[in-house]
């Protein structure tokens, strides 16, 4: 059994990390760390977890074999450079702070999609887990960016209320979110950096992301469409899709239509391409706090240990 | 053209009642008093607002006709101590100051629950609007009042996120309250003593309500169910309430199942009655916003002016 | 007081249509037309109309001299074919039958979209509505359009359940579309071509319109959002846009976000411009069975018949 | 590995008994048997089931170890009449057909509420699955009945839509559901019958249960809160009912209050007991898929077959 520190097990993607891990058979949880809420039980601010985890939340972390952080963007620098890790923890951040630039001292973070880096992460000590947005999309654009086929993209995607995270405000407010819709961060999301470092890396030439985030009035999910130009024929776009995927466990290419519900509570992605003379558009389906964010962090550690990479996520969906 | 105040127009109740007097032919908005958001334009709180009226929230209050008080409990009697307000305006509290007491100074509030009061209500000039289960679940009960056949009560009544203001609190937050039921002031909620101080004055015998409150996932509604063991006939009992509502306008006795959204965006409420052996449950729904708050406060203005009770009020149902 | 006559009263447009005019000043309802539910109270189909309207649906239509045709699309000029209708009638087709090509004996239909054709429309005796969808992307598109400044339009929309009518399909199950997205119709919704004609007839040459509609997890309303690339100043598209829509009592142009819940249960279009680097978004937001359908056929009555443009269209919002 | 059929397995039981069977480490699905959509995958039924379960719908039952009838109610009977089961093979029945009675042939149906009868369990061939409502109003209650100490009983519960399958009904489609509350089967519901015969057989003298069931506006989920008069006091009520389910591994009596989100997507029931002068209620909370109807069915098989009793049902809580 190795052990596992959650550093801002507070949170959403902090408790989500915990329902994951109580059930997974390789680790036990050593501590739970929140500054604000240190000295409360976790069950008390999530009573689903009553006699899952009565663990109590502490501002003195301890040593693990793995280290999760579920600390709000730019916070998990800070806290690395206040409290000392091992050398051979490894740490997993859920923030974006790794994501672009991943030094940090003696560690190096590997971006870690594991659909891109499988080869890397094994024995990795450094992972940066990437954001639910960027998952989505890029998960929706990967073949044709090994093609070098991406030039203009257009994606409008909508997220559900978990993506905001627990602080109360007007946009979470349920009598204002409730049946609405809107647009947020149009153009300017800052996933859209990410998502393009990772991508080009592969096109190895410009592209043009043209994202507009919606906010949806459901709690749990990521819905993409991603519009291109191209002049490739839909059987060889499907084919390319399936080879690119086929030792994917969690993304799945759909011949029919796919929806958020299929994939909410689960570690997956779907995707589905539909044409149309020579626009093409990409839909994909994640579950933001899974794939998009805790789920993924554990799918990643489990690689990195070595482990089978579904192991504590076969998960079942929400379905209905 | 009579002139209006609102004070605490910058709450749900408060710019309801502006979304209702705006297209009002009879009165006209003069000053809309907010303490917090004084210099700010009530559209820009509101954008649905925006056209309909773009005045600016101030925090001094003008001489008018008709003053509506949608102040958070316990401070419309501060605010009328601090505030000046003519003899001759008509006063109408949305707040619960006046309910139970409704002695103040030189004036006298009447309950305006128009179903109870509409002979007393012309050319009132204090006037306490009930609360908004107050409402819903007196208007199920009254006609068994008035015979005196009311004794043990058992009530249900679940409500839409509008009844707890825009406050943002952990039970508003759309995360935790989409798709959830929870229960709140068990047998304790506020408005029990305002029902029976009513209840009791027609039944003249005490009467037991035990009362369950739930909080619905959903923005805007109240729908109750009551229990009572009577061995009334179903067909008296249903032409009791025919007789006893034939002069309400707003109140529907329905021979068919009825659903909340039958009365969402409307000032009606109506009403089912179900029989079983000796049991009888009576349902009733208003939207809580309308009926039971800012609706009902234009009717009982529209009864003591001795205009016509559905002035203004004829509103398009959401209906879907 | 002119006659009314609604063709198939029924579904949702329909009856929405009695919610309008049942309070309309200017008219009165004679008949109200449905093959399969002739004999039924129409309040009985939809108990919110219970006291606003309680005739009886009919088979058997009579003179009037206003008449909406609420069918489904294409069966308009089947039914136009079989029932005689008095050239000074007024009609006024929801429907889809005769929005690209308008000629019907000696009715010559002109497109309904008020923005486009206000002067066009006084005196009209035959008026095609436009769609929901096609309302909401041709407001959003319309003031470029003049400009000639539309080339390739990448447009994202989601649509509320009462969109697909009353059918009980799979998609409308309230198990499968509870906190669910899902495209539908991707690249070939049959609005495009009617939002092409429009607007090619202003742009003067092709456009490109990239459409991927959205099914909602909520009952009413249209959300769209679309992306062109553009080199004009914010300021001046925002003046564009405020010129253009000076005398269009239902659009308005926000400086601030939009949501869609500003306009649901009104006839109102808002429209957000949004500017970054050289691309541009425009977000539109509409409730479909108003300004998408029903609200839109009673603005369109109102000008035909020389009435103000808003006459019984002072909708109180849902807001919340 | 025991061999697993599902009779039925295109609903909504059947289907979420696959997807807590196919993660379940001692048995092996056999066959998914659907007559009328044998031939089909059920990954085409529920998309989510993709890689999952690929297995074809077929008419054609095998011998298995276990066997799930996931039928209407009254058509269980029915089809074991025709066809052929070994005495050996264990049954579970999550219809009614053999709650009340559970004899048929050979075999004896045992009433599957573990709480109850987790003593007979080990070794049954023959299982009646307790229903949704059934299941949450009896948790809520049992230790009041072993104590002898009820009487009369006054209920609500509100459930999910997949608690009406997955037929199109006016009541399931979304437009009308969304935001709606409504009551149905007042007073007549058929789960009442069920629970008394329980009960009663606690109790020892008649119970009178006023129950009024409302239809949700959510899909997963049972909430029911239950009023009783008692001059017990509340620590000892606490306790008692902390006594009753020390050894219920999937029961939780909160000191705090709950919510239904609490347990969707999990085999638990959580309870709350609240106390004002001489009257209690006692609230409950279930996932109806899971602990009211294919969760306890797998813990009924759990059970029955000497397993441990959580074995494939430490779900993760879908929390948010």
């Amino acid at each position: 059994m190795k052990t596992v520190g959650i550093v801002g097990a507070n949170g959403y993607t902090g408790s989500e990390l915990i329902r994951l891990l109580a059930f997974h058979p390789n680790v036990s949880l050593r501590f739970l760390y929140s500054r604000s809420y240190s000295g409360t039980k976790i069950s008390d601010l999530y009573p689903d977890l009553t006699t899952v985890c009565e663990k109590v939340l502490t501002d003195q972390p301890e040593d693990v074999d793995i280290l999760f952080l579920c600390l709000p963007h730019k916070e998990s620098r800070n806290w690395l450079t206040r409290n000392a890790v091992k050398d051979e923890t490894l740490v997993i951040d859920l923030g974006n702070d790794f994501r672009l630039d991943g030094k940090f001292g003696n560690r190096n973070f590997i971006y870690g999609l594991p659909e891109i880096n499988k080869k890397q992460l094994p024995g990795a000590k450094s992972i940066a887990n990437p954001g639910c947005f960027a998952t989505a999309i890029q998960l929706a654009l990967l073949p044709l960016a090994e093609k070098e086929w991406l030039n203009e993209v257009y994606t409008t995607g909508i997220t559900g209320s978990t993506g905001a995270g627990q602080s109360l405000q007007a946009t979470t407010h349920f009598t204002w979110r409730n049946d609405n819709i809107s647009a947020y961060k149009t153009l300017s999301h800052q996933h859209v950096d990410e998502i393009l470092q990772q991508l080009v890396s592969f096109n190895h030439q410009e592209i043009s992301l043209n994202f507009v985030p919606w906010r949806g009035d459901f709690a749990r999910g990521i819905f993409t469409s991603s519009t291109i130009k191209t002049d490739i024929e839909f059987s060889d776009m499907y084919q390319l899709y399936r080879d690119f995927y086929a030792d994917a466990p969690f993304v799945k290419i759909s011949e029919t239509a796919i929806d958020l519900k299929q994939v909410v509570n689960t570690n997956r992605c779907v995707i589905q391409i539909e044409k149309c003379g020579n626009v093409t558009v990409i839909h994909s389906a994640i579950d933001n706090l899974l794939k998009g964010a805790s789920g993924q962090a554990v799918q990643n550690m489990n690689i990195a240990m070595g482990w089978e990479e579904n192991l504590g996520l076969n998960l079942k969906p929400i379905a209905f």
